[in-house]
């Protein structure tokens, strides 16, 4: 199969150097309207056909698919264009800048039979699919309470805050090892904008979940240190995945709180007396060493070919797209938990 | 001067080892409904005189002041009858169980000229001060931020949720280093109980502070790693607080964000183009080995004799109290911002 | 049985504190010259007697067994004298300060049928307990390597080197762990004394092991850092026990190099291409929160009952001693391998 | 000025890049036997010529300077025909195979005038630049005591042994670092291999300095963890580079042992009392980001066009490899302390 990766700005090369060494993928073209980026990019692939026109790319037949890594503003345009010409779409996060705009894209694969996938590329690393199996395997037993922070010092965005600036990484994460996927009902968005920039640079959000859970992220442009860890407790085993630490990623703690079978039936001040302790061993999978967007592009090859749905595919997007949108309302109301619209509300809106 | 502790549960054998060490103080007495108990407590401190009754100690003109370690909501009658017994008093954290006892005993104790002290041990740490002296000499600025985490497998309390629980020393800090303390105008509590607990095991607080800052805690009965950091982000400088790393407890980041004159006179696109990082030295103080009850101790003593306010006040505990009620307040309406009282309007309801 | 400890010093407060509260044992009397420092710890005991006599100690029938906590020079007497009044020992670290004299004690005990125990305290904390029954187990496989680091900011000792100040931990829990004891044939010891006080304040001791393994200490009075952490390699898994992470004290790796079968057969530049690598998961095995104290009381009164040695025996002790005096020697001869004589030579030297 | 690199192996692709962009040279051919392992690394640079013929580069006039990136065995006679055809060089550590050889390199780029410099790489990260420039400005006072740990699960290499594959890391590190350079009069080794490949696999190195101070270096290829670490201790303050910790790779302690001026004078018992510690800050200097390769390229260039040695210069290479065997003369007599041949004694021999 032939694919041209469109937008060749900060992602695009990392696009290109992956589907150029995987054998489901022949690199058709890079597209750029700045012809000179475009080039820069297929040099460092050995030499791949450039063009500065969307439109001829979409209009060549032997393209089956396009990769778009172009700013979150215009994914909107070039997605429907792309899946009007009949080609397979990966779309970078988010999946665009308004959710009805994301609805429709999702909407329009799914009536002309394409693939449209989001590239939510941290999903496909070692880690987060290891974490992923294991949640599924009920390793964990029932998910109590997710817990992500991704602070750094980082740079302040011209036109987005902090939330659509580093949130989408953690949304799409939990949507992916979560059984459910990310089932929010309703979003608290606490930001505070401190050195008066005109958007958040600090950024909290609070997720209830089915169950009781709770789901929080905390992102953070201003933090001297820089920090990427998930913490997931469950009934059974807490995991914890600490991404800057290479030696052990990850940790599946075998700790935790245990309610003996009577405690569901007595009133709360007789709970107490029930509640048990676990302090047992800790485990640290060995992970495998792969690049994630290798894997990203191999999965993007097997949903097309086999005619299914991507592991991150559009409806997650979405999803990952109507939480930051419901954050959004959040913010608006002083951090008072805002509704959750699902895909189907936002198609018909 | 002589000093009684009454309480002979968790805390009050700390409380009693301190006094007695103390050359300010004559630890005069261990009070305690059970007899056994003090006595315990009195025999690991050279055996001092024990009592059964609170009426008899504070009915004793040679007793100057007493230390109060008990449940919190025997806080409130204990402390009244004291003052009302002329003791200055330092009472455990939370200050009383609801905000309106709490201020009728600040109110109470001013009018009699006593000192009342609230013990809040984490602000008499060597950490805690040297905190509270950096911001106070302009090392970090304007603060932006204060995040902090305490996240421990800690015991599910019968009575108290894990924000009554955990909470007061993060906002004890928190009040004890800012310039103007904890001038939360409303507060966010998100709070999860997965396991049916009856109360909130994971709790999160949000407090926007004046000029755009925030401040926001993470308490969590149910993680199986144990954290103990606050990071305070400052315009000049960000303080890095690991209170688990003994090593180097404190770490103040040269790092952050610089923004140009300018900036405040643009739009905020152009805004972006004038922000540049600063990303200079780290620098961890030493801090002298003290123990904190030590230092509490002898400015409970300093306050009597200066006949002015302790470093922890009455009215800081007051503030500590009034946030943990408006959580209270915010937790039933699902998280929405809920108002703060501050103790003039709690004096007066 | 009854105890009496010898010794009020740094060590005597813990041995009386653990004794006293150890069901096998009644604290008999605390014994020290000087009689203010007997009685302190007598006090924070609940008040045992008091004596200023070893004599007199040692001619109470009633006294069983005798704890010895004395400066290391005069632990061949004052132990000597205790065998000869039929009473069991358990002494500090070093035995003694001569092998020879150390031998002595070893075979005393021996004709008299007392248990002589070197109270090699480390080897009674969870995590040396844990490590010597994996060993035990076969999960590490043949012992590879062993690499023991123990540095710190550490007061220069008026009358010990660091060798013999801090060396005897690891050299005992090396001893402890390795199923046939710590066997070296030969030591040799680097030491430097840049700040010329006199003795060595950074030192090092390689000893090779059977079958090619090789075991290697570093001690340093003059680190900033503090760090207790030893490696052991083995043919199947390896393990780190990092002493001052009680997060995370034992890690077990299941990573290491594999050796086809065909590698012994061929010659060494062959094998280069039949050795693969394991990458595995890690493991930190749960440890029980216990006093080493604790069990090495309990284990004193365990080896008397039941007229056995102590599993930290006279002989443990003499082969710790034996290689601190090769180290000695191997010094004198700036480095070179110094042969360890073992306990049967030294009761003939 | 035009440069060859000559070796396409695992070295040569990053002396490739570096070279390529450094605006102080033109990459003018990658010369390999392997003609299609040189092509692979052409292109990636943009497509330079390549050359399978050593001769052939070295005849090419319009060549300045070759960079070798061969086996070590290899290192001598290419050196040398390239000093011959006028080349300046630079050379991948070891210097040479044999100390004699060495000195013969050295003695013919001084004879001919030409720069030959050893890629010493580790010399040019910003850490050890800084740390050079730390102990240059006394702000560590006198050394007394290097400690190098570097550690890892590491492939068995077919050819050498782990002394000379890591070794010449930290030795060319101490060796840039100390005013003087690694003046070391004789080398302890000891080393083991006890999965008997034929060759060490764990190894230590120590290092009598001048002034009763030490260096000592362990290297380990079988190692489950990854520990690059060095502690170099100074009678002011004390540095530590932690190479795996990117937010602190290095913090300099003013903490130490202070002696009382009477100290010198005293006996060694009485000096024991004249001792006290600094426990002050810790600093950790911000580093600038720059490839080291990046700084050794610029420095080869301004030490031909200044005509100078480099920072690393053939004689630091010399230095690095007396050692090496010395430590294989060590190893051979069980550990014992060999003599280090000094250049001087090299050439003679």
């Amino acid at each position: 199969m032939r694919v041209g990766v469109v937008g060749a700005g900060y992602w695009g090369p990392n696009l290109a150097r992956n589907f150029a060494v995987n054998p489901d993928w022949e690199l058709a073209v890079i597209c750029d309207l700045d012809a000179e980026r475009a080039q820069q990019v297929a040099d460092r692939v050995g030499g791949v056909p450039i063009s500065t026109s969307l439109d001829e790319v979409l209009a060549d037949p032997s393209i089956d698919a396009v990769a778009v890594a172009t700013p979150a503003r215009t994914h909107h345009p070039i997605v429907m264009a792309a899946l009007a010409a009949g080609k397979h779409v990966t779309v970078e996060k988010p999946l665009a800048d308004e959710g009805s705009r994301g609805a429709e894209m999702v909407e329009t694969a799914r009536a002309n039979g394409l693939v449209l996938m989001a590239d939510h590329t941290y999903c496909y690393t070692p880690a987060v699919l290891k974490i992923r199996e294991l949640i599924a395997a009920g390793e964990l037993g029932d998910i109590l309470f997710v817990d992500s922070v991704r602070i750094n010092l980082g740079l302040i965005q011209p036109d987005v805050d902090v939330f659509w600036d580093l949130a989408p990484h953690d949304l799409s994460i939990i949507d992916f090892v979560l059984p459910g996927g990310l089932d929010a009902a309703t979003v608290s968005a606490h930001g505070a904008d401190p050195l008066n920039t005109g958007k958040s640079c600090v950024g909290y959000l609070t997720m209830p979940l089915t169950g009781g859970a709770i789901a929080h992220i905390h992102v953070n442009w201003l933090s001297p240190t820089k920090i990427r860890q998930m913490v997931i407790g469950g009934t059974k085993r807490t995991l914890v995945w600490d991404d800057l630490n290479p030696q052990q990623r990850l940790s599946v703690y075998d700790r935790g709180v245990d309610l003996a079978e009577q405690f569901k039936a007595t009133t709360s001040d007789a709970r107490a007396a029930t509640i048990s302790y676990r302090l047992g061993d800790t485990w640290s999978p060995a992970l495998p060493e792969k690049e994630a967007l290798s894997n990203m592009t191999a999965e993007f090859a097997s949903a097309i070919r086999e005619k299914r749905q991507a592991r991150t595919d559009g409806a997650s997007g979405l999803r990952v797209l109507s939480i930051l949108e419901a954050a959004r309302g959040s913010l608006a109301i002083a951090g008072a938990p805002y509704p959750v619209h699902n895909a189907h509300e936002m198609a018909l809106s």
